[in-house]
């Protein structure tokens, strides 16, 4: 009854909670303060230290390296690692890599596994995801500039994306782009895989984002495909099923998501109540005693609480159903849960007073960086719009 | 996992569906348009047939003559029959009735039981709970101005109440009364049984709340107790206990009226569809497919949803672990449930437009009459505070 | 510089808000427990009282009996009036028979100032105005089912209208009504006085709104246009000029409303902190020295303060510019006043607890009639999408 | 009538309004991706344009070098340069150095004027304000843990500072310091000239805020004063008259501020727009025919005139009776503003999608650096609840 983690979870959620809290959160000053790339020597280690503990790639099957978890049990997982902002790197199921180890494991052929799936797998390289583009609006998947036009057994490829994270320092990208303009437009695009030291592949720019280009994993690239060509084997799935594959992959990826947001809810929440606990407005009388500040921790506790079940019964739900069974929690959970997060964001930072402008605590870094959790994977507004058309369908409505 | 019916409370439920859709919503215009005392008799008349079906006062121990639900089970009925104004009442779990039954039932003794529980079981008369008074705040549970002197084997109550729900042509009532104003705050009031015929006893008025004094169950009284005189014997528990008592019966309650709110929010989002599906703002062109309506129908599915799932885990809460074992949750449901409800209806409201205003429609009523819902049984500001005082106890924050 | 009244004015608006305070809202009581039409006859003869003063009809021109105020000026007047439900009918502004007077001054023929205008400006009676529609959405004002048929020199009206405030008891009404069903939208509807004892007319229903069919000139009727005659010099203003009018209408109109709305907001706001100032939440301790209570007083000062200067600042441009100059303002204050009231009063009502939820003050019935603020004249959404579409205009968007 | 400009400053904001457009704006996208410390030298040549221009320091005296302007004209001068983060500073009305100007300038010694004032009025150096400290709440101004020690005709000043905004590379700090710590609370602490130079003082840090130490003026410092001695000539004003001078500074200074959030309200509203003109979600089909959009706009219009119109309101009575006159208005505009700034912030983001996270625009710099506008000069908190006090102490309340 109720949504509650098995005995065996429970363990293994205690020891990943421990690992975030005395291997990870202590890297976090010099994340915040020196940027991602200053912290990849000692993430590097902190990764072997995980492997050995055997906690590496928990939604991964048992025989690519992984722990072979159900979606179920990995929200858990991934609400444990949200805790910090390097939690999911640490544990080797950081975005975009676990969505495309993910796709590659269920629609990859063997030859696509052997050559891309295992070595990220096992961590030797990193990739990327190229479907965003800066011309057209990501609020509408079907519509991109991209193309993939088909030479012989070759596809090449030109096109201009951006915010294909993490792209600085990948093995390879998986690129979404138009191999039949004329097919109805879901069928339209396909995926298909691309080193990035493909001719005719360049990377134009780590974009600045929230007044940082990052670097390594932590940047969002903006790329130009100049007629690269690869071979048609490099496609995923069948000719024209980009966008289902990539819907297929958003239900899963939206529970990764909202977990990690609810991880960064239950931290940030704790450092609102350490803030209001210990910070003197008078001399004696903590901010903690003051209601306004009393108000903002309980309405972001009831938030917290009931978005967490909302978010743990859509997991359920793509568990049993498949995530097309499960359209409309998913759509839910997304503008839902970002606007939680963001609220609760929000009152912790003011809680801190100044020492929530500063980079001496993680709250501006995710207050600035999730930001785009109202943006990504279709902002609020397209999910409202779609799940709303969804349920009039049953009401007879249908444009 | 999750939270589901079983297969045979599911039955129940489709069962206790179909008659508030068969039975009682079609006596909704009467009721909105000409009050509760004109539907009365026809109600009286569904109660019977609930009875014949074996449907009555679920929440009821089968002896008493119910169907000896646990709460979490009582839940989902209260939010099946939440959906019309007069559903608790026919199956006779209507408050104030159902929690003096439950008093009656866990704490009354056996005099008390025969007295005053069995006849309210059967439905043959009706009761009240004189609580809230007019010159003390209700936000301050533990400072009454109603008195029960001691007088040898009996009280001499003294006081002024009001929203002493349904007073009019009850039995008897439940009176808060301080019995030693000396003893530390929590242990002042005791809760005494009263019939409502005892010399000095008075009902003032039925109060005028949003534009009706009502009649009947359908009522807020303002009544006065001057001089009434009862035996010792009809103290409920022992002296001095008022406060825990009510304390324990506000768990469950608590349940009841936010699944109750479910119902309305299952009820007037259905309306809301409905309406969306069908007004055509333009020759063709339903409100349904205009952005603004689709943002509202997919915010409230999401804000019903996400609390739907947080109160049934409330209820499982306090099945497990007791009303004081659940405080947190029963403080955040309070708040956070009926902040829910009130949007969901205002919602609902401006996509019915005019028709929205009138009482064509329960919408309106729900509007006015649930607008309650964040003052009765403590306001949200006080439960925001002491939830959150809760919270900082274990950060050390200690007032 | 900034917007003061000046002093003659001023000292007028010290005399009205004298008169409120001394003569009307001493009646509210009743109002507001027995309702309108018991207390009519007493304010007849404040009716008559006011007139003795020379405060009657402030915005009619003095030779129709009238104080001759530009709109600016009467825009403080409503504020004044609008501090008791009861203000405006005192002193002959009320909704609908101003915006009827105004219209017929300013567009009616000689014949139809002297038999229509004359004795509604000398309040001998009153009058409506039959616009909505219960099978069209008021949003769409130019969509209507009724129509008005050519016959010879008469036009035979025939149709079906709700929300035809103050038709109970009225002596007439104006109909608006499709003349001519193949002009383009805008050109298609008239205006035309219609005296309620036509053959044809008749009067369904007073609807049932929030609780109420009300009576009198509280009341909002159904009523139905079966094949009424009238002559063809009912008509006010050319042939399909219907929409021209209510647009013109509806520019002052929404002034008087918003400031009617500033005029609820300053009573409200001072019955919440006269209840925040008395109401003790604990021996010794008020409401008003919790920071909730403060919060909710400083959020409402702030939204009230901004809001009025944009209301005046539009009565302003109204004056300078004309309704058409001023089309932006006159939605944005639209949906922004009504906001602020709908807000402001929820809040009084909340800080006032269960009395809040009584008649015993007039908050809980300006929470209820008010809700209809966001919806009559054009509910929020359609203003809000009607002045971005201008604003967008300017940036080359054209549909 | 109403707040308009006159003639005169008519042009001149006209003149502002186009520096700002070909001077400065084509500078931020530099700003933006390489920070202030990059533009500071093309930023020196503008200002010494400006100052050509006889636009120099608006708010200064004619004598000082300035444009003598009261502080009503200088808050429209204050949003048009609000309009881009170097407006200000292009212009010499930047803070702090524009608050210490006002100060010393009012308040200062002739001797202060000639050493401090005069080569700050030319911009031949620049000023900090030390008043925030990491150890005491900034919303307890008259908590401090800085002192200044009497030593003969000297003070002795130990303290630890933070967000000593812009003291990297400024020559002097006004510190506040508390000079008598047995006086009442608001009359321990003094104000006292530091030049930067003087033993015992040290810039431990530049902040890390929101992600960058910053540099130069667009930094803010943690600072140290370690037995930094000065002569007592060097306090401004008399001992103990620290927090008169800090609230007469706030009052002007809050003016400056929320005109300014104004002008970035102005700004990200019309990129706002462009945007949504421009930026297609389907062939043919432009954001800002989508209502979602559509309300944003709308609403962030409503909040931006009504919120403008209230501050130029709050200026004119400071204007009129000084700042001690106007508290109210000078709380009220703090958190009402700051929060409409937010939203429109925030909207104008979510309408520009991932391009609203880049820094390719000026909305992500906004919207993280402005976070700090319901933080600095006191939490909107603070502010809400003195507001609140004092308006119900016209009501009685005395706590």
């Amino acid at each position: 009854m109720g949504f509650e983690p098995s005995d065996g979870l429970r363990e293994t959620l205690e020891r990943i909670r421990e690992f975030v809290d005395e291997e990870l959160i202590p890297l976090e000053p010099r994340l915040l303060n020196e940027g991602f790339l200053a912290v990849e020597p000692e993430l590097a280690a902190k990764r072997e230290k995980v492997r050995a503990l055997g906690l590496w790639a928990p939604f991964l099957p048992q025989k690519l390296g992984g722990m072979g978890m159900r979606l179920m049990d990995f929200a858990y997982v991934s609400e444990a690692l949200g805790r910090t902002p390097i939690g999911h790197y640490a544990f080797h199921c950081q975005a975009p890599d676990v969505g495309n180890m993910e796709l590659l494991h269920e629609h990859g052929s063997p030859e696509q596994q052997e050559r891309f799936l295992h070595p990220l797998a096992r961590g030797e390289v990193r990739s990327c995801f190229a479907m965003t583009e800066p011309a057209h609006a990501g609020s509408n998947p079907v519509w991109l500039g991209t193309t993939a036009r088909s030479d012989g057994d070759d596809y090449v490829i030109d096109g201009h994306k951006w915010f294909t994270t993490a792209a600085d320092g990948a093995a390879f990208t998986i690129v979404m782009a138009v191999t039949d303009p004329d097919a109805e437009p879901h069928a339209r695009a396909s995926q298909i895989l691309v080193p990035l030291d493909a001719p005719g592949f360049s990377l134009v720019r780590n974009v600045s984002v929230m007044g940082h280009p990052g670097g390594g994993w932590a940047s969002h690239a903006e790329v130009r495909f100049d007629g690269v060509r690869v071979p048609k084997t490099n496609r995923i799935g069948p000719e024209g099923g980009g966008f289902m594959l990539a819907q297929a992959r958003l239900g899963p990826g939206r529970i990764h998501h909202a977990m990690r947001w609810m991880g960064v809810c239950d931290r940030v929440f704790d450092l609102m109540c350490r803030r209001a606990a210990s910070r003197e407005q008078a001399p004696g009388a903590v901010l903690g005693t003051k209601q306004l500040v009393q108000a903002m921790i309980a309405e972001s506790r009831a938030e917290i609480d009931s978005t967490r079940l909302f978010v743990l019964h859509t997991a359920e739900q793509i568990d049993r159903h498949g995530p097309f069974g499960a359209k409309n929690e998913i759509s839910l959970i997304k503008f839902h849960a970002a606007g939680v997060l963001q609220r609760v964001i929000d009152r912790a930072l003011q809680v801190h007073g100044a020492l929530g402008m500063t980079d001496d605590t993680p709250i501006a870094f995710w207050y600035r960086e999730e930001r785009a959790a109202r943006i990504y994977d279709g902002p609020d507004e397209v999910h409202k719009i779609s799940v709303a058309k969804r349920i009039l369908r049953d009401y007879g409505v249908h444009r």
